[in-house]
């Protein structure tokens, strides 16, 4: 118990009608839906990085929390104070999974020795913390962004002095995962990209980051570990460009470096919007191209154009999320990891469980809507219809690569195809969304 | 001669002193800068449809032109009225090349067969003008987007009749691209993508598209089509998505239906900056990728967001491109199309040379700039220092394969590794730039 | 009876649980909700531009809906067809008001006498219409915006004979607006603004338009017109540039020509969104001003940066808006104005109805869930606490005028004032406002 | 002397043909143009907080540059320490103004009393630096945004003892800033808006704000301050809103509380884009209602959804912003403030100058080309012909307020006026531009 939580009773389900703000009103993890529990379904997860290692500060601004395990240096008294901060919130909010960096976790290190004593050295803690508790690991990272020898990337820094210590981090931060249990490993670009084209070799990084992540693939696999791995997309910040902006660009690299059956992605919402994409559409592309990992759950502000990651709160977007996610086939290694952080001025300790309990609920919410909408599926009816001349004649033959160009366009003139518009009902579709979205 | 420039000179070269607006200040075509004529580095080409087929409408109100062959029904006769206004112009300019649509040139047509008749009929007299004046074609592109039958894609419309149709368009204007000497064939998605998610298959759409680039692919090797095939990336308008939204995303489409050595891009920086990339990012990544292959030339509004396609006026910009289109070899089949209209406003038709004068203007000015940073490459000296260290020791082992992640984390470990920040000297660039800019 | 909808019943309110998608769901238009019926709290309108006036065009390609009045010529035959469809469709879906501009309704005219004459004939017949009917007027407006003599601007026009025919137009249309008993008249901005700061007098076009609404204002008064005028604020589109930007650049307009006590707002979403402002924040600016009309219901598309006009789909922001026009006092002279239409692809005669049953079905459920919010006002009551402070002590007597900033400053050296952080509680409240949306 | 910069010579102006990256090349103080030396056309400023005070941390990762003075904690001998470097910096670059926040000069304090002390302290010691040297005040500021007390703003917090310290600040600052010869005084909002309007009384807390400028007006007043006093506009970041969103809000604010006689605005181009608008709108806005004031001259990213605070290098968007700037009266207490930053990995002492360099260089630059286009002013002569109708007949009628809508409208009616187009010439201005940019 880390006392800092102590006037915080343990959250429970209490139902829609609960005016209790610190209960759950849609998250009752052991009701099931579509032959799982909730939890089973969502694999919800807390993140240490914005909950246990901010304060609130921003880049106009001191922090405002004054969380007792951040007043001083970050020495190993203070991690282990951090940790017991973050399981006994994991503790009390019955979280089933959480999620770290290597440098969220560990005191603070300058040499690579150090690093890696102690990064060992809160390991076991944390093994022992996650003995005694429920919470397990969804994934582990690597902090490749926020020492000053990063600023210039970690793979594909210019330095490859650099990319050894980043080596060395993701190495030892990938066992520690295998050995704590983890489902999946992130790798985020952080820096992975250029603050300026003038002074950058575009081709040359890329091929630096190919070869380092088939290099963890590899030892991956020499490792047995049975995890997932996944890239996080994102186009910028705190970059001007980063190398993985969206699933599509990451599925190019992948397919670029062979690794599109190795690697998969983490998408988050704010991360998709910032690239001028919607959360639903990354999703669906990760489908088509079979690379759907895992997910971190928040929301960007539509109005702002940087990574604001607030919790989530939009009911339709998750529904549907969820929707395409289930049609996907659900998690499987991957979960729903909540990379999101309460206000700067939610300076109170009970404004992180305000913050994951929003969360938590809206997801159940959303889960209990796509369960319904997939168990009388009308999209996937009206797709159905909408494209079932591809299943015969001469769409069918097209896409069995047996129709030379010629041969379709002098079908069209022999036949005098005249096509004539068809409908997308698109209002219909949107209202059917908004009346199952409850 | 059409009457409708005849008050118009041709335009001719006269030096940055001149005060005739309707003199080139820059573009003198036979000067030659590294070894070849600016005529033959930029490879100028004007497009057919926003100078001849537009009439000043937009989504809130109708045309402010009054362009004589805009006047009634798009028949034969107005075509070919069309036809010599255009080439008129290309006259009086002096412009190398133009680029176009299958519809732009020819009557309005609804059958397949009033379609192939239609073009047939105008190609001959296309040739025909080609024959008498110096203009030649830079590439020919269909249109499958403006017809209604197109309002849910070409290529990826969930009705194959549709994509039949699409099929005859671009079998006989690939066709005629070859009859008329054209450099390349461009596939611009137009709508291929959707407006809403709700209603689409997107694995399966791309998967239609996979094919008919194939297609395409295979038919114009079969009919000795010499030219180069290229993808112009959009993200959206007038669709909300589209499958081919920049470079990267294109790449991957490209590698995932063994289309990258087929296949390449035309870059139009107003698509760019849609997509939340530079132009030079663009024209990077092209060349990383080894796509390079055109530029349809533009600005956008950078307070508006729509594709304005306004004509270029930004040096530092466009010196920029050409430095990095010059470093990468040069236009090859490519070259500089004007995909940019004139304003609303800029109702007279003297407006059309100012446009084109403007941007040619810009062009040779930015390539004498962009020869010059060639010749003494601070750029590529500063960049060669920067990554010097990838050219030996662990660097070059971990490019050349030959070292796991372990061995990388051990070396870091082992050897102390503790790199150095060293300034990444944007400043210092930026003013190189800035004084190379004139 | 226009014949285009007989396939279409008159729609009913069945509940929410009916699945008829031709049926209103939560629009019970007598249903009572903090005293007043939803129809008399709403005032819901459909508009004449996008639901008859429109044929699908956009601006890279031609039209798909094929409305039997839009096929030729809009003379006076086809402007009687359109109003018989117009209404045939407002009857069938119970409409209380609509919404036109002069221009929608009438027959093609091009000098002043030919715009007086068809526009008088058609109000004509309009008034019988709604006499017949139950359909009433929220508002009108001239379009100061299509004619391509407004490319320039209509009351900002370079060009003051332009402004004359604006003067003619809006003369003509408030007093038809008078006529047929409309709640409001409304000033769009439409082109006044710039395409180019370059050749714009922006200090003299404000003063050419700052004068134009004085005028208007005073013949409001000579007429004895009872209803409201409304500026609608945009940022740009089709312009680079509108004056009317958003809520506050409109304010300091009208307070610079003393108009902030005669004209009012017209909120639009899509607008506000534009702008960079939340459609909440809008409103709430206009009920501080003072100035809040009437809105303009629909969605703007957080992917794509220009005015798509869309259905409003989103419950938590329709709830939200709902609740701060509820606390603003509602509606009085304005109302619920879809500015919206369906998509391109939407081509069905049905899918007008599924576009307005989702729009009507969201107000209401939103305005049922906007009046629980204020019967028991949890928001309020917040931040009621929030500010107490202000009410006592030094907070009030700086607000009352009666404290120099000396003053202020040394009650703060010598009380030692050193206040401590008081969390926001975004995350609770915006948890409220989550279980609030039902 | 600080010791930092002994590596670094006096920058001296070479000329543009100079290769020394660390000289002037188009930054030649004593140069005359327009009848004034280019010093005294642009008083040019570098500011405090971004070279002094910030040590390369961004909100992904920690400080890159190793200031020495940033080094542990801001005591006064560490203030000092800064005070050294700074002066050292603007001797060497031979700058003649600087602009600062009270909280960047001083030691830090946490309580009322601690402020005042610090502060004088301080500010003792700067008057003998810049009795020492030719380093003048441009402008002085209060920091009422980065300490934690200030999270919900400082006029506007709804805590009124947040404003007391406020208060305490402001007429500490103000009176230093007159002490010091400053010619100007500016309120920037910080964190003047809201996070979320969930929990916000956006009504009030304009009030608050109201009274609050009125009562610093007054205080200037009173200790005979002859400077000016400036709003500095900004949309959002670090919060959602801000309510001094641009210039037009800005003017609507003023209005709202009689302040546009006494307060100005210093416009910032990032801060510009970020609200949606050109730098050169904002000046000719200011210009238009009479409260241009200063400039903080940088740039953003146009990429990237944040104020990155980049140092200009546009040179056409300077020239520009110059020509209206002089347009406008040129500069009389303002001037061209550096609000700008080198970039996280321009680590270097030298990237300081660099930064500078490049600004300076670029200002001079487009100084001297805007006075070419004004001693010509083309721009000037195509707008008096395009609103010469303004001067005369209908349009001057209208213009004086002596024209009724009616007779207007019968005036078009009467005389038939229907007035063709006439191009805006869009394409030629901006050739004509281009052109200029050299
Ligand atoms: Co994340
Ligand atoms: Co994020
Ligand atoms: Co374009
Ligand atoms: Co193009
Ligand atoms: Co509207
Ligand atoms: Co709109
Ligand atoms: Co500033
Ligand atoms: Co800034």
């Amino acid at each position: 118990m880390s006392g800092y939580f102590d006037h915080i009773e343990k959250i429970k389900y209490e139902g829609p009608e609960s005016s209790n703000a610190l209960a759950f009103k849609y998250y009752d993890p052991k009701k099931v839906v579509l032959g799982k529990t909730i939890e089973e379904h969502l694999r919800v997860a807390s993140c240490y990085w914005h909950n246990f290692c901010w304060d609130g500060h921003d880049i106009f601004g001191a922090g405002t929390f004054g969380r007792p395990w951040l007043k001083g240096a970050m020495d190993q008294t203070a991690a282990t104070q951090k940790l017991d901060a973050a399981f006994d919130f994991f503790d009390r909010l019955g979280q089933p999974f959480f999620c770290f960096h290597d440098t969220d976790v560990m005191a603070a290190a300058e040499t690579p020795r150090e690093h890696v004593e102690n990064f060992a050295a809160i390991v076991d803690q944390i093994e022992a913390k996650m003995d005694a508790g429920s919470t397990q690991l969804l994934w582990g990272t690597a902090n490749l962004f926020s020492h000053p020898r990063y600023m210039a990337g970690g793979a594909t820094n210019p330095n490859p002095d650099v990319t050894a210590f980043a080596a060395l981090q993701v190495k030892h931060c990938l066992e520690a995962t295998h050995r704590l249990g983890g489902s999946g490993y992130v790798l985020w670009g952080g820096r992975e990209g250029y603050d300026t084209i003038l002074n950058t070799r575009v081709g040359h990084e890329m091929e630096q980051l190919g070869r380092f992540m088939n290099m963890v693939v590899e030892h991956k696999h020499k490792i047995g570990f049975k995890g997932d791995i996944w890239i996080e997309p994102k186009p910028h910040e705190p970059t001007k460009h980063q190398y993985d902006r969206d699933v599509g660009t990451v599925y190019g690299f992948l397919k670029q470096y062979g690794l599109e059956n190795e690697v998969g992605v983490n998408i988050e919402p704010n991360h998709a919007t910032l690239a001028g994409n919607s959360f639903e559409h990354e999703i669906e592309m990760a489908n088509a191209f079979g690379i759907f990992g895992s997910i971190d759950f928040n929301r960007g502000d539509p109005q702002n154009g940087w990574d604001t990651d607030q919790f989530p709160n939009d009911l339709r977007e998750t529904t549907l999320a969820l929707y395409y996610i289930l049609k996907g086939g659900g998690f499987k290694k991957g979960g729903s990891n909540f990379d999101a952080k309460v206000r700067r001025q939610s300076s109170d300790a009970e404004d992180l469980f305000h913050g994951h309990i929003g969360g938590m609920d809206l997801l159940a919410r959303g889960l209990i809507n796509a369960a319904e909408m997939i168990e009388k599926d009308t999209l996937e009816d009206f797709k159905s219809a909408r494209y079932a001349g591809w299943g015969e004649g001469l769409g069918k033959q097209m896409l069995s690569g047996n129709l030379s160009l010629t041969e379709m366009a002098d079908a069209a003139l022999n036949q005098n195809i005249s096509p004539a518009v068809r409908s997308g009902k698109q209002e219909m579709l949107e209202n059917y969304i908004t009346n199952a979205v409850k």
